[in-house]
């Protein structure tokens, strides 16, 4: 018999059918198909929401051992930021839950809540309480609170045929990092310098959210954790559309590129299925786009259009440079089976 | 030279040194001697109070191996419930970051998602968001979110001299079974059934705590989960006083005294230093104490006078049986030096 392997998703299913609900409250396990992203949300009153994420990161399972005791504790808090982002959340504050093993070092722990308060800081917010536990390994479990209102929250279900698909920044450099890493790959310097960064210290584009929610042009949100693909996987399920992507608008660095090169891999796995990138995924109201694409450069938001909403019944494609079209597949990056 | 090992309050003191503050949140790192206890605040308006807090559980260092997945996703909401209790907070949610490893067994998470929702359910609120990750041990840090006003919160620093100490329910319980299970004790059934309950699935203060807010009686208050020394000691430093407690008033049951003997033990490190009862010790403010307490029995909150509030320089004593004098330490359980 076959007995189905648990993985991430699986896990989340069976939380998700034993908890029960409330009205006021909007339940997000990640990967929720429904109205919120990877956070739930209270009801604060009529008009606001209070929106609450959790994430939790080891430095065994989800950090490279060339990352900093400081990387590490920025990363922690980051993870959380970006979920408040895709939500179009303004952050209020974090908490976080941590393990350390007995025998840690005094100057890691310290270099450690550095990075978090670094990184807190850089978002506008703050750490105000927290945990602290024995472990086997080190682990930081951050929780960021945020609040936004009903009328201006991000969510992945209102994407519709003819909107215009977007992505923050670049994609793949965090997949191409980690590979070269873990290949041990001889990078030259000015490649690693591109690469690394984006890996070990990954930025949460909060501030590039909360000016695009105000311009009520989005009509779906989403960051990419777990890869571009499973990120439209999933709006396409909430929004009940598929996306044609178009290689050539894809804005991807020369760096993965040759990583990609070296390492015999197509690049089109780093760029759709690995993720790590934190960049936002957004598409934007097709009656909006011709006055916003004209003004996007002043806005300084690096936004770029990679592709748009289509039917559902036409899937997730990508035309390739050379006119082919390829499915873009419903996977994403998954640490259980890593 | 002799370095000082890591413990809880060490790494803590790291991090408040680290965590810069924001002027309408309150930092509430563990062991806090300021306004607010284990939990952090966020002012949402000029009246209500956001009040965040989070605990870490692991099955290897937090749960013993004769308690059911169940009991332990109990556990992993209750004791954030206990911490919003403390501070007298509505609860209004929880998020949970959990890590399981990868061979974990699927009944084992469908019991312990039972357990969490079961707990919530309880204590009439829900589970609306969460995280799932690989790890070594399996991990569940909880996140409680409650409400409460400035005016009602309940805080650590408003004990008076004169004012009256009460804790809820009995003390030494859970200490008891702890070490009746540790030290593989063959207890009768009767005993068990009085003793292991409480350290297997313990029970937030919460609905009582609900009730004596709303009297507007209570001038300081805090709940036992490192033991009720530790309790006292902050609560002391927070108020700037000392307490005074009658070892003939402690709630403390029969089965205690006897695991006590079993093990040659003195029950009082049971019923002072080690913690986990999660019960609350409150001072009730000495004006309102007679009419109190006189109406007492009618709330059926199974609270009991145990001492009084005195001067700072009396310190902690306990006044025995025999009408000798001991201080109370300035000590409590550290998973650190276990």
């Amino acid at each position: 018999m076959d007995i189905p392997h648990l993985n991430e998703n699986s896990i989340i299913e069976i939380f998700r059918k034993n908890f029960t609900q409330k009205s006021n409250i909007f339940l997000g396990i990640k990967t929720d198909k429904g109205k919120f992203n990877d956070a739930g949300a209270i009801e604060l009153d009529d008009n606001n929401l209070l929106v609450v994420t959790t994430d939790m990161i080891g430095s065994k399972t989800h950090f490279p051992d060339i990352g900093t005791p400081e990387q590490f504790g920025k990363k922690s808090i980051t993870v959380n930021i970006s979920d408040l982002a895709a939500l179009g959340a303004k952050p209020l504050g974090l908490v976080i839950s941590t393990g350390f093993p007995p025998n840690t070092d005094r100057d890691i722990i310290e270099k450690i809540a550095s990075g978090m308060n670094q990184a807190a800081e850089r978002y506008a917010t703050c750490i105000f309480g927290g945990d602290v536990n024995k472990a086997d390994d080190i682990i930081v479990a951050g929780t960021a609170i945020g609040i936004t209102t009903k009328e201006k929250i991000l969510t992945r279900n209102n994407a519709q045929v003819g909107d215009v698909l977007c992505v923050t920044g670049t994609l793949g450099d965090a997949a191409a990092g980690y590979y070269a890493w873990k290949n041990k790959l001889d990078l030259p310097k000015k490649i690693k310098d591109v690469l690394y960064p984006r890996f070990l210290e990954p930025t949460a584009r909060i501030k590039e959210a909360l000016i695009l929610r105000d311009l009520d042009i989005i009509s779906s949100s989403g960051d990419i954790s777990d890869g571009l693909g499973w990120e439209l996987f999933k709006t396409g399920q909430a929004s009940n559309v598929g996306f044609k992507l178009y290689e050539n608008l894809l804005p991807v660095n020369q760096e993965v590129i040759y990583v990609a090169k070296l390492l015999k891999k197509d690049p089109l796995d780093m760029i759709l299925y690995y993720g790590e990138d934190f960049e936002l995924v957004l598409t934007i109201k097709k009656e909006k786009w011709a006055n916003f694409s004209q003004n996007m450069n002043k806005l300084d938001q690096n936004l770029k259009k990679i592709g748009e909403v289509c039917e559902i019944k036409d899937g997730n494609k990508m035309i390739r440079e050379n006119n082919t079209e390829i499915t873009i597949k419903n996977i994403g990056y998954d640490q259980f089976n890593d």
